[in-house]
């Protein structure tokens, strides 16, 4: 058993996740990207993650959740409005914050897994140079990981599906260098909360994407003007 | 905060975790009821569920999730056929297995009881007279309350969302008991796995159901025939 999954939002660290797991596959290995569809403003996500499962030749599974019937965040109720990037506080949790967003993410994930004979689900939370989710910590995958062994057929039987973070300890300057060294198409990935033509510049997304760039101090090749 | 999420199904057990939670409860407490729509085989229960939930005056949320998609258990996937009562094999986990279910429900019920303050989320799992699900089994609930304590922002805050499971340690009968005693619907409720116009009484659910409502020497209420 050696398939993967990996959980892509189109963003950059999931498209560097799924890199990372293309990486470390044997070209027999099933690769299956799973996204979700869960009432996000706009569509632009959807398209760069059928993009970049398309690019790395993964089978592509769109689950769709109604989240937005919960709301509770910038990202799915269109009545708050998304911040420009945090100035100073960075211990508070941002409005963009979606209630047991990972937690439902990992759950779905391990579940597809476990019915398809997956051996692994990746997802690309990380803990440094992070927006302040709780359920990006290493102690919360960690947990989620054993409350699966336990949930799961599979675990009863002494083969729990693998949970990974490959990227919980890298900067998003590390994340960037990672995918240029494995051919991740960083041009193809969407990071901005915001569904306009191009993205903000503004947005808390945004913002920790462009420093780390700068750090690697490469343009961005998501950015027309660049 | 004072309201309550009861995960809703429909069933037996779940109707009776309602019944509970009314009965606790202050008339000006929230009551939510939330129910999966899953791909189950058969919408009769989630009439049944929306009848109970009318009943006890609960607001009532349905939340689509398009399990079908990973298929791998007989209450999903036509390809496969929903098998009579088991005949002694119990610690065999059953095809009517759906991978990840309770933690998938559990998962969804914690961010809404979050995005709409809700002080717990109640499921009526049980570990005795159950089917050998290992999502059913009081380790796997406990670590479920503790991953969910460090997903969600309510539990850095230091108040997180307490998940009850009032029925675990009941046998069927007890929870017919339960159910009388605190004046739930029972007629109303639908546990068979199949979706004719009448319980079928060969499967599991039918068989646990049945033994339940002999041992305490009543009839099922459920049942035309009766």
């Amino acid at each position: 058993m050696s398939g993967r999954l990996i959980v892509l939002s189109g963003g950059l660290d999931s498209t560097v996740c799924l890199a990372l797991a293309a990486a470390e596959s044997h070209p027999s290995d099933r690769l299956l990207a799973l996204t979700f569809n869960y009432g996000q403003r706009h569509g632009v996500e959807l398209e760069r993650a059928a993009a970049v499962a398309v690019h790395f030749g993964a089978d592509h599974l769109v689950v769709r959740l109604d989240a937005s019937a919960w709301g509770g965040s910038a990202l799915t109720d269109e009545s708050i409005a998304v911040p420009r990037a945090a100035s100073g506080d960075t211990d508070a949790i941002p409005v963009t914050y979606v209630p047991a967003r990972n937690l439902i993410f990992l759950s779905v994930a391990v579940g597809v897994a476990e019915a398809r004979d997956l051996a692994s689900v990746a997802i690309g939370v990380n803990a440094l140079d992070y927006s302040g989710y709780p359920d990006c910590r290493p102690e919360f995958v960690a947990s989620f990981a054993e409350t699966a062994r336990l949930a799961l057929k599979r675990g009863v039987e002494g083969r729990p599906v693998e949970v990974l973070t490959p990227l919980i300890d890298q900067t998003k300057a590390d994340i960037v260098r990672l995918g240029i060294e494995h051919g991740a198409p960083l041009e193809l990935t969407w990071s901005c909360y915001r569904g306009d033509a191009d993205p903000c510049g503004t947005c808390d997304a945004c913002a920790l994407r462009a420093r780390g760039f700068a750090e690697v101090g490469i343009p961005d090749p998501a950015l027309r003007s660049s």
